[in-house]
């Protein structure tokens, strides 16, 4: 099935959408919130399922136009969000840019890092930042939303708890990144509101693109209508997100609705393009010994999706435009 | 005034504790959830302090004995949870102790990491460790829940934008901090779940002990009941809370009931002893050559607590027990 979060109030107001994205019903009488549903998935998932079989078959009276203009992030706010960098391309491409070796141990230990989780954008939200100067960039990903894991969770057991599958921008200032890295403590202020796509799909409704724990397929990026990459998420994903959940909870618990993030997808193959400019400009600099395409400036519209071999889009597009902040 | 939140559901139920900790009052009616409370604080502040005049007055017929082994963490859960590090003095000696230059910026530019917030411990729960050998340590620290906070906000705006009050036990795996920071984003898997003190104050309720932007006080925490340290928590706090907070806004909102931390609470008088281990093992390591302390073992103790001018606990005891993980 497919659910989404119409906005109203901080944390939204659940709908189940149709395959296809043309209509959805309120969860009424089911849960008021995607934390509501995922807090007590067991009992609420069997029902959300049912609507969702009569919303197909056309018999919900009260299903309504879907209109991703309406919606939050399928979970407006989250409790933890953890972003991996599972293609390890990337990692090798951003240092051999700067002539750094990448140290063995990237391909079995995964890179995480914890993002904010209070404040994030819905799918056709204006994204805001306070400077143009910062090096905005997006960074087009897949994550998952997991149940409850107990510490010490081993992969096999953590890919059971993946209960739903999103696209991400996480949205970086490539000009801050540096100074925050260099301080030992992480991205903090070079990470600032991640965008979600309008629906959240639990892993069934994917079929056979959703397997040995990647979900497979070209994710699409374009900037201002032009195509920036469409690399497979299914290729050169070094850790799975089995793997890379139980890499999260191997010394705490991750409560229900815990976001769990691939990293920037990207792939070897330098015909499928790029995720995110840093890769791009990377590429540009290795091949003319400087970077030719500049970051974003406001005004710029970025948009995010990926469709199923019928060219349906899935999870619906995340399409926002660059604004300085108010 | 004060308030906690008792053990229910994932997110508690909100309560109005007297000053002296003896009684306390369901907020029925006026908000659930700490985090209800929070999100229409305009609102919802008045009626608690109504009621919190009745409860110091008496008058509450429904008033029940306040038990902190019934508490939550005030948040039991949070969307957002970032630290800061404003006592240079910890940071600095951990340099020292590895022999590592300061670099200036420490001493204008803050030190914050993002932690987990989906599994706060409460004050007297058992603290859950995947293994004895990580190098388990405390760290007393005080933080703010702050309200909404726009971005690029000033601190002295921040500083009006502060809600609440209270303690935390920032648990820190010693043995996996250096790996986990040469990876570069951060402490992740070295910091697993925060414990919060029973009660969440408002500043007003503080006096004299709130100002500067700082809370002034010894802030006491014991291993197995002997002293660790009671350093003056307004003491060498090199930036402020306001200014800790102006800093985490600076590319970012911050959404109603982010929780932002001081930090490990040092002194440069050390016969106020420390606030963690590792900084106790460092200044052994400076005066003998190396450490004799040992990090925590399952089983051992950990209490932090702060008094007032009277003796009266402030927020009530963190009082937990190092336990293995399930």
């Amino acid at each position: 099935m497919k659910l989404a979060s119409l906005k109203s109030g901080r944390d939204g107001r659940l709908v189940v959408v149709r395959g296809d994205l043309t209509r959805c019903v309120a969860a009424d009488g089911i849960a008021v919130t995607m934390q509501d549903a995922l807090d007590d998935w067991a009992r609420v998932a069997p029902a959300l399922a049912a609507l969702a079989a009569r919303l197909e078959a056309g018999t919900v009276a009260s299903a309504q136009p879907f209109d991703p203009r309406a919606c939050a992030a399928p979970l407006p706010r989250a409790h933890h969000w953890v972003d991996g960098s599972a293609y390890v391309n990337h990692v090798e491409l951003v240092r051999k840019a700067r002539g750094a070796e990448l140290p063995a141990s990237y391909w079995t230990d995964p890179l995480v890092y914890q993002g904010g989780s209070d404040d994030f954008l819905g799918p056709t939200d204006d994204a805001p930042f306070a400077s143009e100067d910062h090096g905005i960039d997006l960074e087009a990903e897949v994550a998952v939303i997991v149940d409850d894991v107990p510490i010490g969770c081993a992969p096999e057991a953590a890919g059971e708890r993946i209960r739903l599958l999103m696209l991400v921008n996480d949205w970086s200032l490539r000009g801050l990144i540096p100074g925050e890295l260099a301080k030992g403590f992480g991205f903090y202020q070079s990470k600032p509101a991640s965008a979600f796509s309008p629906v959240a799909v639990t892993p069934d409704e994917l079929g056979a693109a959703w397997r040995d724990g990647k979900l497979h397929g070209p994710l699409v990026s374009q900037i201002n209508g032009e195509r920036c990459g469409a690399p497979d998420a299914g290729v050169d994903m070094t850790f799975s997100f089995p793997q890379l959940v139980a890499h999260c909870a191997c010394t705490r618990r991750l409560g229900a609705g815990t976001i769990v993030g691939s990293g920037t997808v990207s792939n070897y193959d330098r015909s499928r393009g790029s995720s995110c400019l840093a890769e791009k400009r990377m590429l540009e600099q290795l091949a003319d010994g400087q970077a030719s395409t500049p970051f974003l400036r406001y005004g710029d519209r970025v948009r995010i999706e990926m469709f199923d071999a019928a060219g349906q889009s899935i999870f619906g597009a995340i399409d926002q435009r660059v604004v300085p902040a108010a």
